[in-house]
C-alpha cells in the first residue's frame, strides 16, 4: 500500500506545480507556446532538474516594440521625435523653413502625404536634432512629459498602456521564478529608460538599447553634467544585440523574446548556449485586436517590425517557439474586458 | 510622564540602530569616515528621514584598483597580460624575438631592468594582443585559470584574496541597507567579471570597466561566438566614469568610492546630485600593512593609483571623505588576526 502510493502522489504533485505555474499565465491560452514557457521555468528552477540553472544565471532578455508592447503604425519613439520638432522651431524658428523640419511641420499639421517625403536620411537628421544636444536629464525630462500626454492614434490611450498583457505575465513569471528580466532594444536607451520601470517593473540599469554617447562637463556654475552627444556607442539591433548583451549584462540570457529580423542574433546567440534555453518570436497575425503583418505565412508586409518568411523557417529549424498572438493570446491588452 | 518617556524611547532606539548600523563595519576605527557612511545610510534609508531614498534608486558605485583590492606594485590586469605572454609565443613563436614581446620574456625569467625598457605603447601592444583575438569565453576560462594560479608577489595570495575587508563590509553594509552596488572600474571589464562574484558578491551586469568591443560571428559548425576586438568602446576613467555610468547604469549613484584621479569624475558626479550624497577617497598612507603613496599629504609619489595633493584639497572643499588606511581601518585584510 505504502509504495503503490508514492507515484500517485509524485504525479498529483507534478499536477500541482504545473497548475501552480499555468495560473502565472491566466492570458495565454493552452498550447505549445504557453507548454513551452512552463517546461523552460520547471526545467530551470526544478532543483533536482539536470538542467537547473543557478539565480545569479537566470537572465532573460526582451525585445521591446512588438515584442512587449505595440510598435505599428510607427515606433513611439519616433513618433517623440517627430512631435518634438514644433519645439524645437520654436527655439530654432530658422528651422522652419528647412526640410526634413519644415516636412514633419506639415506633417504634424494633418498633411499625412508629407509622410512620403520623409526618407531614412530624414528621420535621421531628426533624430539628430531632437535626441542630442541636450543633457541627459534635460532630455529625461521632455522625454516624461511627452509619454504623460501623448496617446496612440488607434486606441487613444497612452503608449504605457498598449504593453502587451500575456508578455507583462512572462516577465512577472520569470521574476517570481528569480530570472532578471532586461529589456534589449533596438530603440534608444535613454527613452526606454524613461518609462520601464513603470511600465514594466525594469529598472533603467535593466535597459539595454541603442545608446548615444554622452559627454561630461560643467555648467556655468561649475556644476558636472551629461551632454548627449550625436555618437552612436551601441546600435542595438541585429548582431548588436548579443554584442550588446555581452558589453551591458556579461552573460549569456537562458531565455530570449523578439519579434522581428533585428532579434535574430539575439535569439540565434542565447539558444546556442549549453542546457535548457528559450528562444522566442511573437507573430503579428492579428489583424483584428492588434494588427497583421509579416510577410511570414502570407501576412501583410510591413517596414516596422519586419517578420520574413525566412525567420519564421529558420524558428522552426532552431527549435525556437512562434507565438501567435491571435492563437496564444486570450487577451492582448489589461484593459480589454477578461 | 508618559510624555517624558516619549525622548529617552527615541534616544534608546537611536542608539540601538547606531550600534546595530556601526556593528556592520567591524574592520572600521570609530571616526569621522565610518560615520560618515553610517550617517549616510541612516540618511537615506530611514523612512522619517528627509533625504529618504526609494529603494530602485539606491546605487553605489565602487572604483576597484586600489579601493577594493590592492593596486601595488602594478595593476593585476596587468601582471595578467604579461604573465599571459609564454602562452602567447607558444602560438605564434616568431613573437620571441620581437619587441615588446621579448622583453616581456626577458623580465619573466628574471631580469628586472627589462621593466624599464617597457613604455605605455609596448604595455598596450602587450594588451591587445593578450585580451583580444579569442572568443569571449575563452578570455574568461584563461583569466580564470590564471587567477586561481597567480600570486601576489609580497603576500604571496591569490590577488582575490588581497581585498580590502573593509570595503567589503562597506558592500555588504550597503546591500544590507537596500543598495545596488556597482563595481566601476578603469580596469577591463571583461577581466572584472570574471571573479566579481566570488570576490565581492557583485554579478557581471553591475561591472562597469574600461571595455573593449566584440564582434559577433560563427564558428566553423555554425555555432555563434563573441570575438574580443581591439575597439575601445568605453575607456571607463576621468570623465568616462560618469559617462560609462550612464550607458550602463542609467542612474546617478548615491555613494561613491575611488581613490585616485580617475575617480574625481565620478565623486563629483555623485556628490552634484540632490539630497544625501556620499563621496569618499581611500588614501593609501600605511606603508606598514600596505602600501603609502599620494603624492599627497607628503606620501611617495607613484604612477599606480596616483592621489595628488589637489585632489586632497578638493575633497576638503567638495565634503567628500578621505579614508586614512592607517587610521580609519582596524585590519586591512580578512586573512589578518583581528
Amino acid at each position: 500500500m505504502k509504495h503503490s502510493l508514492i507515484p500517485l502522489l509524485a504525479i498529483a504533485l507534478a499536477g500541482f506545480t504545473t497548475t501552480q505555474a499555468q495560473d502565472a499565465l491566466p492570458s495565454w491560452n493552452d498550447g505549445p507556446a504557453k507548454q513551452a514557457i512552463v517546461n523552460f521555468v520547471k526545467a530551470t528552477t526544478t532543483d533536482s532538474s539536470p538542467q537547473f540553472v543557478p539565480v545569479p544565471e537566470r537572465i532573460a532578455t526582451f525585445d521591446q516594440d512588438g515584442t512587449l508592447w505595440v510598435e505599428h503604425p510607427m515606433y513611439s519613439q519616433v513618433m517623440y521625435c517627430l512631435e518634438r520638432v514644433p519645439a524645437l522651431v520654436k527655439e530654432k524658428p530658422e528651422l522652419a523653413r528647412v526640410a526634413p523640419f519644415s516636412t514633419v511641420l506639415e506633417l504634424l499639421h494633418g498633411d499625412r502625404a508629407a509622410m512620403e517625403k520623409l526618407n531614412l536620411a530624414d528621420l535621421e537628421k531628426v533624430a539628430v536634432a531632437t535626441l542630442t544636444g541636450m543633457s541627459a536629464e534635460q532630455f529625461q525630462a521632455e522625454a516624461k512629459a511627452w509619454l504623460a500626454k501623448a496617446k496612440d492614434p488607434r486606441w487613444k490611450k497612452p503608449f504605457t498602456e498598449l504593453t502587451y498583457q500575456p508578455m507583462q505575465e512572462v516577465l512577472r513569471y520569470l521574476r517570481a521564478s528569480g530570472y532578471k528580466t532586461f529589456i534589449v532594444t533596438g530603440g534608444g536607451q535613454d527613452f526606454v529608460r524613461v518609462y520601464a520601470e513603470q511600465a514594466y517593473g525594469i529598472p533603467p540599469e535593466q535597459v539595454v538599447g541603442s545608446a548615444l554617447g554622452t559627454k561630461y562637463g560643467y555648467d556655468k556654475d561649475g556644476k558636472p553634467f551629461l551632454a548627449k552627444e550625436p555618437k552612436l556607442v551601441l546600435n542595438d539591433n541585429d548582431a548588436g544585440k548579443p554584442e550588446g548583451i555581452h558589453l551591458m549584462i556579461g552573460r549569456r540570457p537562458y531565455a530570449a523574446f523578439g519579434n522581428s529580423t533585428g532579434d535574430q542574433q539575439m535569439l540565434e546567440y542565447t539558444k546556442a548556449g549549453p542546457g535548457a534555453r528559450l528562444s522566442m518570436l511573437v507573430l503579428h497575425d492579428d489583424a483584428q485586436r492588434e494588427y497583421a503583418y509579416g510577410p511570414a505565412q502570407g501576412l501583410p508586409d510591413t517596414k516596422v517590425g519586419t517578420f520574413p518568411q525566412a525567420l519564421y523557417d529558420k524558428a522552426q529549424k532552431e527549435g525556437w517557439t512562434v507565438i501567435s498572438m491571435k492563437d496564444d493570446w486570450k487577451r492582448i491588452f489589461a484593459f480589454e474586458n477578461k
